[in-house]
């Protein structure tokens, strides 16, 4: 396969805010795309979507859905992947899934291309899109882990409602306005929907993403430290997380303290690194009071990085805030270029 | 000196957020008041407020405004306490001071009552209360410290508006309805008023609290750590800060990681001693989903702490989750309290 070849290419979970950003994302970055066939849900199949100017009827996904599919990009939830991601390969399709169910499986590649592209090359059919959080962070974290060794991450996390979908978005809206026209909120999303207890997000903080594990861990948690040994190839990489749910919209900020494998390194140095790192934008300069933000970088491709300090009392310990769009690089993004990725280097087999 | 006796107690910042609050503590707890004074600017100077039912005068503060005041009760910023908290004291009161002017005076006791009463007794007349987010902290970390010792303590924190005082509240809440129904948002107040620039707060995150020091790390993030050394006595703790501004208008929430000076501790050992720390609530289950937030923690007088996990690469290392009211125990509970410890001791000299 050359680059120049058009690909048949199913999104699965198309009207869900990650699959509409897919598509957006195929239009804009002229992805040559033969034909687009769009899956959902029984319940949102015949719905009209516009992609390229022309009209394209929302089916509902069945395994036979995936004959004569080329690219898989699928975005509907884990135990759909788990049904359907095997039913595409059998049918000749390469999967790139957007869900938990298959990161940690050891044949499946977890990737995020300006890390550890080379791992597509070992994929058996289905490939992995890590977790929004992880994402950013180890973009971030991968120039400074060449250059000088990491040896432990603490991170706490400030996560955006829209990674917990679209009614998620809603009910921080309602909440909002709530508040100042009722005095009261209603919760029955947030932090997890399907759980036991709900508590309103607007004007709130809730420190709970995803169930929680067994060992006290939220599963979000559990992610982001397996996920981020996993993609860094470094199995003795000590991780630690907290992940806490916040009243915004768009993006997630981390507060990330690193212990690198070497002394003497300053801050000029990290700069250095990730000025010169793909996929990433330093934003740093205090005397400016210039860091990112959720809100300047919603709708951004890149992954912002300010407030690099070193640590008061360990000369190995750097502190980094590390802010992307969670539906951009964190989701919608970080699929569309693991498939151009594969494309650009015949990796699609 | 008595417990029985009254005492004439003064508020200067009598008309702000924290003033009023203290105003209230002090009816609340029926604090032995002879005469209250209510302190301000010029500019506030007249106004009535109701004490124990009775109309008082906001007068305007000057020097001579001290005489035959014992407690002094100091919420007016730093500048004004700078000026005018020897001039209390050369009257003969006690004043105990909410802003940052003193706080790291070595002649001054920075005290939480539960954690360091004992440096009361040191007093030349000048107390200091100690930052908001750094209350809380050692307020939770003082009975394992006791118990176990503390190495270390990073620290990423979830701060309300309301710190930034009563403006910053109002621009919260101008700025989530503009979202809404103009689409816009002005900042002009927050991160910190009177900085060079102003970013939106509604619907983001803001990794500024007040201003940047020439090493990169804001004020906030160095008031955490030199502080939180003093009030524990110990020089040689590791403290870590990174502080983050976020929209909601009540209590400040952190992400606490702690590296103690045992091995072998586990959490339920962290539990029980928190479970019998004076002021502070164990809110901790994970099977129930119960773990305070901003929301839960607004208007009550405790420290309240959840999410005690043991760190899964450290057997030293263990996170925490802190949330109290910045404006009660942040704050103005913390100031009675510090008042009634000096009376309940006879420290008030």
């Amino acid at each position: 396969m050359s680059q120049k070849e058009l690909y048949n290419v199913a999104i699965l979970g198309a009207t869900g805010a990650v699959g509409q950003k897919i598509m957006r994302l195929l239009e804009e970055k002229e992805f040559p795309v033969k034909q687009l066939k769009l899956l959902s849900s029984k319940r949102s199949a015949g719905k009209q979507m516009i992609f390229n100017g022309e009209n394209v009827t929302v089916e509902e996904a069945t395994p036979d859905s995936f004959k004569d599919i080329d690219i898989a990009l699928f975005s509907a939830g884990g135990s759909i992947s788990k049904k359907l991601a095997p039913e595409a390969v059998k049918h000749g399709a390469v999967v790139i899934d957007n869900t938990s169910a298959f990161r940690m499986d050891e044949n499946v590649p977890l990737v995020v291309p300006e890390v550890n592209k080379e791992d597509l090359k070992e994929h058996q059919g289905i490939i992995a899109n890590p977790n929004c959080s992880t994402i950013q962070m180890v973009a971030a974290l991968k120039p400074i882990q060449k250059a000088y060794g990491i040896e432990r991450i603490i991170v706490s996390t400030y996560q955006a409602v829209s990674g917990a979908g679209a009614q998620a978005n809603k009910e921080l809206e309602k909440q909002s306005k709530d508040f100042f026209e009722k005095g009261t909120m209603e919760a029955e999303i947030l932090p997890v929907k399907g759980d036991k207890k709900h508590y309103p997000i607007a004007f709130n903080a809730l420190p709970q993403i995803d169930v929680f594990q067994e060992n006290g861990y939220t599963f979000e948690e559990i992610k982001m430290i397996n996920e981020t040994k996993k993609i860094l190839h470094q199995t003795d990489l000590s991780v630690a997380a907290t992940c806490v749910r916040l009243p915004f919209f768009t993006s997630h900020a981390e507060s990330v303290y690193i212990e690198l494998a070497k002394d003497g390194v300053h801050v000029a140095d990290l700069w250095n690194e990730l000025r010169n790192a793909e996929g990433v934008l330093l934003e740093d300069d205090p005397a400016t009071q210039t860091y990112p933000t959720p809100l300047s970088a919603a709708e951004r491709e890149e992954v912002f990085v300010g407030r690099v300090r070193k640590d008061l009392d360990n000369d190995r310990g750097f502190h980094l805030w590390v802010v992307s769009d969670n539906l951009m690089k964190g989701a919608a993004l970080n699929t569309v270029q693991i498939a151009e990725t594969l494309i650009k280097n015949n990796w699609l087999k």
